[in-house]
């Protein structure tokens, strides 16, 4: 089994970050590639970073179906592109924070997820809404630091530590959901430290797909995710039409 | 006053139409601009066009605010690039699905969505679920006419009128929601054969551009739209970093 | 075009205050008429009082009827008898909570309301629920002050600050909407001190009448808005039948 | 204990139907009374009947407090003026469709409402959303007969029974609920016919009032049902100020 | 009319509790008697625990049809077996958390419950997503006594006292619901303390299924409460089946 | 790793069907083992069936735990005890239900269930309520088919798919969804048939629960899952005391 977990930036030490929670989070036989994103931002801070992420991320899934890949993972907690990405795929496609909620309400009644900057909230909260039942995501807490800050400042961990330790307080919630790609290296130690489970969505994701494959759940050609109808593109974009 | 216009998809001669009834639609003093993205998908039938499109939206607003626009209409009723356009613009920038459900309320207690392809009638779904009260839209349906043939079948209003009669009896709807902005110019011929308010996004859309602009109701850059940080971008998107 | 906005209580000087806010909302060719309340109460502080607010104003409505008026705004921001005018009106007829909720939801992800006294604060609760998506609207707070001396007590402005900065920190809003018509003045003063929008709804509701006059987009007859069925009424009431 | 059923139109032969429902409904040691409201219209079939219905109430709570009755049922199935007449009574007021919905979820898991004109649809699911869980009402459904013509039209039960059973099979549910309180004498024949349950308002009102004052449960006067605060009234409604 | 009031632990001394304030509620003719079940858990502080009560609870049920019992009421916050027990009875199930809930939207417009233990509070919020409308629970509330020590501990009320006042001002609600049933006894001393209704479900419930008895109003038979399939069972609970 | 695949109805014929679809799903290195109740009823056909059910589930459950297993499947789609069960379990549990609802929004934009009896159908929609977003399921639908003449009924296959293609068509869904454990062989041959995924819960749960636990993501024993306080049980339950 053939997984491709796509790093929606364009930063390649991120993709490093998450190739290596990735593979651990893979079962015997499944081969994981990690992919940095051809074009577009070093980070996504924004809608504006999220939405001109998603054409890089449609570039690797297209490749992915030319290479025989039989799932996604696409590895940032804004899920971006997602419906699009599962138009072109054939197998099974799935965003980390879809991935990491999911996961979250299968061994708690409630989570609260931690983030980087305070403006992603508002997303974090429209993707526990499309995803998950009204009152399973309790919180939504941002440590503010920067996503590419997240490699180099020693201090991180404390941070999210601290933040996941009032959340479950404040929120009355049993779960932690880590929300950006480039905390997928933290998730065994805060767990530890905060005793209750704490989901990576990098590690979810791959997980899940690998379960969707194995259990033969293709993406439904039937409906909202059929192939995108066939025609021409103008412009920077010109080769994504056809 | 200027209000920008931009039509998404990158066919000037549906840009024509737009431009119409937008202008129609603005009051004395408001200068109406309507411009074709210039980069992107031919129509918008598909989430991948959808999020192929964005770029070009984005494009078209930052070029607007070098230009001193105090206002947006996005003419595509998937909205595409709505949240990011709003971290670009200073004024109100509103989408014509946005703009025909929340009139629709004004006027009525339930609307039907009148649509082109069946496999866009989730994406009105989900919108409508964003954008009102959760039994306002009571019905999206699909007349299974491709975007760029709106122009040119001469069967469009018929077989709108017959959808939106149906639409109405089965949905118990009082509204009508035109759910392309290929349909701009059919709103009041199909009003007057059916008996109800049928709402075009376009026009909806800049007049309430207009009144937001007018009340001195800028976007809120506090929290979610604020400005994007800055950041470099790589590839064919590089032009979008700074 | 004649726009007819209802103080529904029977206090003179306060629709003085919306008068000069409607007009300032006008565009050129809209003619702004503020009209009181010919019965009910002094102030709409209960239920009660909003309850028997009503008949004054489905009286202004009938009487705008007779006159021609294009549409009409509702100028409490307990939107009282909406739906009954809706029937006997022929074109949009707007309560200002109802304009206020809907522009704030354009121009931000959440809103926060600063209302009057506390006991009203589940109203805009209700009316929050019926007219916009179900998070919208983040918060709900009352200054404590009674309506006729919002405009005799000069320490207003600066409480209705005090409370907006509290409240978009608390709620994470972004927009802050104003809870009562007897505010209308203080819109572009508060957004200065503030720095995000202020949405005074007697201002939105003019802006938003005019732009449904403006795109042909009356009341729908269909359905729950139909004209009432003419009957007998009794007792004091009696003017009210046919 | 002494309860007092309002019926808020201006009929005395429907009072008449209610009394007879009312006390059939009250246990031992209960005195129920029946009152016709002193003005307003001769029935309720519009939002317009029933905004101006709520002076009758109100007229008819005042003076329900001031004779020291525990309780009240307002027997229309609106529930016109609930909320206000809270305000004014110390004892529980219980709206016929609010007992009628209550009652029915306690015993099955969905219910129907069948009522009299199609166009007040609306107004029951606005209730329903206000008083039961999401799922609980699964359809309204119109016989299309005018409320005054229920107690001479011999063909009443049976459309009422085909109705109500088409009911039960097209939205899956399993109790009958009469939306009108003119229907108040068909529950026990219309139950037999249909096999399930089905809830008559005013004896549903009667009987929960009762329950309430027995185990001493009174409107709670903390917060939106504190009595309101005194004020001048003016014109027609000036009785109504103090 | 008979109503039988089960106790669905097995502790006798807290039947008793139960059946004082069974009684109280009822009226002139009625007959309650209280039942201990037969087997399962001392207390009930845990889903095991509730799970463990159900089958106590349902040989309770069907001893009340041998016995023609007219109505029941299951005497735990947790309503455990709620949904079986309708299936077995042909008369009203009342759950009395299902019951508290319901008198409290009936008094005021929001309740706050004041529960046992922590752990018991999610499911406390699943009963009133199920039970009544969104926005009518707005809060659960622990004041960490085990349920057996409520009989024993002088201090419980004046626990439960502090609790409720500071919910009220927390939740900004205007009733309090009783989540246990062994604070059955405390009611009308912890309203006279608070001034605001309290809601003691064992009255509640009395009351309610009383209600509904008078009124006809049975368990329906049509769909999810049909009478079980005949089947096998084997094991302990061998005695279960058919 | 150990996964225990619980039956909780009684009939040994059945466990045979879960324990193939159970392994078929297991990657290499996972041990799955099948266990059938040792109580309770044949089969799960009502809410009182499934209450009953609970005490082999638990029973099962703590056995798994002394035997070191790492996580368990509940293979009956009421997920019947599924929260008493994880305050058992240290590893994740997962129900048939919950994991078969949770796969196909991963796939699919809407799904429908189909299932064996038409009096199970709320079930399972309140199954859906609690575990996945509000417009995810479209449609239940029940074949009419007693749970244990799935193995035996020749026409089963063809039945199955004839109400799947329904399905789709009426509800405008994407995925079908397999509501009974009995029906857990028929996966892949109605996928076959309606081109669609077809979701067997025994193969999710079992793909689920191998995720979480290479995930390390244990049941929270924070809060609601905590460990049950130990206490006496009496009658037939004595054994579940401590």
């Amino acid at each position: 089994m053939l997984l491709r977990v796509i790093n929606p930036n364009t930063t390649a030490s991120m993709t490093a970050v998450i190739a290596a929670s990735a593979r651990a989070a893979a079962g015997p036989g499944v081969r994981v590639e990690a992919i940095t994103a051809p074009m577009g931002p070093a980070s996504i801070e924004s809608h504006y970073d999220e939405a001109l992420a998603v054409p890089g991320v449609l570039a690797a899934v297209a490749e992915g179906e030319r290479d025989g890949a039989d799932g996604y993972v696409l590895a940032c907690f804004g899920d971006p592109g997602l419906d699009a990405a599962r138009e072109l795929a054939t197998g099974p496609v799935i965003g980390i924070a879809e991935a990491a909620m999911h996961a979250a309400t299968l061994v708690g009644r409630g989570f609260s997820v931690v983030t980087t900057l305070d403006r992603t909230r508002g997303r974090a909260r429209d993707l526990a809404a499309r995803y998950v039942a009204a009152d399973a995501c309790r919180g939504v807490h941002a440590c503010d630091i920067p996503v590419l800050d997240l490699e180099n400042d020693p201090s991180v961990r404390m941070r999210v530590v601290a933040l996941g330790r009032a959340a479950l307080e404040q929120d009355g919630s049993e779960v932690i959901v880590l929300g950006c790609a480039g905390m997928a290296d933290l998730g065994a130690a805060v767990s530890a430290e905060l005793g209750v489970p704490v989901i990576d969505g990098v590690a979810a994701g791959v997980a899940l797909a690998e379960a969707l494959v194995r259990i033969g759940a293709p993406t439904s050609k039937r409906g909202e995710y059929a192939t995108p109808p066939a025609k021409p593109y103008v412009g920077r974009l010109r080769a994504f039409g056809t």
